[in-house]
């Protein structure tokens, strides 16, 4: 858990706290030695050695009202949908495949029940898309509607945060920052601006790269996905693996869309590529024996890993970034 | 889903819809045959075959502020205890032992670090209590402090709701309706009646009844957990089981504390001992070749199963009350 900020508050608030001092603290709260094979706090997913010599995964993720989407501004299927690629994202970057799922709904007083079925509906889009099945949950009174994945998935071998190594280069799965930019044109209310429709569908449909899984069994010497934007999550494999990772800002992957929104502005549209949040791409590195499996994907080279530590964007530091995890509207972390 | 209730409104709120009624539609929603030995929505888990013979057993059970806790009124640790409480209760109603745990957090602007902090610890305690690990699990903004514990366990067949036979006796692991009794003396403030304290501890900090596990394995042919009342669960075995439920009052185990209590408002003690709440004792049937298995338990045989349906208390119909699992500061359903 190195990559945590620190504290000496007590009373400092869970806001000024920030999620990684969070996740640290209930890593000590809870620490003490896992059985063999067995993968805890820290990574995408956790872990479970399964008896055919593959790994059994294990990740959560929750869409909460107020927080993740705006109830009467996204659709109910739209969020069911989200929360189950949320999942399945981190099952994927970790190497494998969806399987089953628990849904825990908080539901407040006077929600509309044509409301929850839309959301089931979405859920069930995304069981059809992903291959995973539903097969419990919990239904709870709340204070304000709240889903909350529970996603089991298989692999072959675990793909950690942490198997960088210097001379691997660094690849994403496709083009970034769209989320994000969909996301301000959602808040901004309606819009006729080329593209703005794909910008918004990517924000609201997400999709998780389970394509994409068996290249990363394959070829990734490690893998992470693209949840809280693509400095953070290099940020994340560089403290994990104990390397620098130096990246090359003309080969990040842009979305037509992606730049005209940007053009726009008058924002550059590398700064939503790197710093917008919830994708939901895979960032992960190959060795170079390995790069001719990228072949057909839509896997773009970015970049290299080198001794060192840190990120940089070509040959410059590049700060962290990325979403703050604990404010409105933004991506989580996974602990 | 034969116990489900039905609504003709799609524009019902999710308070008149109630729980049963949401399950029924999720159910409906995720359809569909599952691969054989997989157990789906229904049950008190969800369970996956393993390659021993055995099954995973998988659940959740989130606890959710203004609903499940007063934050500020009860001690946050609690929280923790209770939340990993009612997962492991779950585990252990199909006959199975807590292995690891997912927690899901949804942290409020301003949350007190020292509170999560607090409800941390009640975790650990949980963990070195009942056996399991956290490995991982989630941090996210919330609008309300909600935590949400994805717990998986193991055991050597899947005791359902469903096995209840005729001839079977029906059995209760240890006092009922204390816990809320301790929920209502916490409401009313401070209490200096005898046996106060005691309810009160049984409300904060109920024991899931993993002692009991072996015997339900062995012995059981049905088991359920009494989060929602003694009468709900009854009810609850007798739709699965497609039989009749006849308990007699008089063998119902009552505390000493429950009895003063309930003596001192008037009321009648088995009234809070059939329809109270959170006790997390287990309910189960047993054979009559297997019921020399109860022998030093703390069990207590209360009736018999029969021929036909419902649930009868010394020969008169008992309703179904329990408690209503979307109104605040009640249990909740599991799908």
């Amino acid at each position: 858990m190195s990559t945590m900020t620190s504290t000496d508050s007590p009373e400092a608030s869970g806001e000024e706290l920030g999620e990684f001092e969070l996740i640290a603290r209930m890593a000590a709260r809870l620490k003490g030695g896992l059985p063999e094979g067995v993968v805890g706090i820290g990574d995408d997913c956790a872990a479970l050695p399964l008896s055919d010599g593959g790994v059994q995964l294990l990740t959560c993720d929750v869409m909460v009202d107020g927080r993740h989407f705006i109830s009467g501004r996204s659709g109910m299927a739209d969020v069911g949908w989200r929360a189950a690629t949320a999942s399945v994202s981190d099952i994927c970057a970790c190497g494998g495949l969806p399987g089953y799922a628990l849904v825990s709904l908080m539901v407040p007083p006077g929600q509309r029940a044509d409301s929850l079925e839309a959301l089931y509906e979405g859920l069930a889009e995304a069981e059809a898309e992903y291959g995973f099945r539903v097969i419990g949950g919990n239904v709870s009174g709340g204070t304000v509607l709240a889903v909350d994945v529970f996603m089991l998935g298989e692999a072959p071998r675990f793909v950690s945060r942490g198997g960088a190594r210097p001379g691997d280069r660094i690849a994403v799965s496709g083009t970034l920052g769209d989320a994000a930019a969909g996301l301000t044109l959602l808040d901004a209310g309606a819009s006729t601006a080329s593209g703005a429709d794909e910008l918004i569908r990517r924000h609201l449909r997400p999709r998780a790269e389970v394509a994409l899984v068996p290249l990363i069994q394959r070829a990734a010497s490690s893998a992470i996905d693209i949840s809280d934007g693509l400095s953070a999550e290099l940020h994340h494999l560089a403290q994990a693996s104990g390397a620098r990772m130096d990246i090359h800002g003309g080969l990040i992957p842009l979305s037509e869309s992606l730049t005209a929104f940007a053009q726009a502005r008058g924002d550059s549209p590398l700064m939503w590529a790197l710093h917008g949040g919830e994708d939901y791409r895979l960032l992960f590195t190959v060795p170079p024996e390995h790069l001719d499996a990228l072949g057909d994907s839509q896997a773009s080279v970015i970049g290299e890993v080198r001794e060192g530590e840190g990120v940089f964007l070509d040959g410059a530091p590049l700060p962290r970034g990325g979403w703050d995890h604990l404010a409105p509207e933004k991506s989580d972390r996974k602990s």
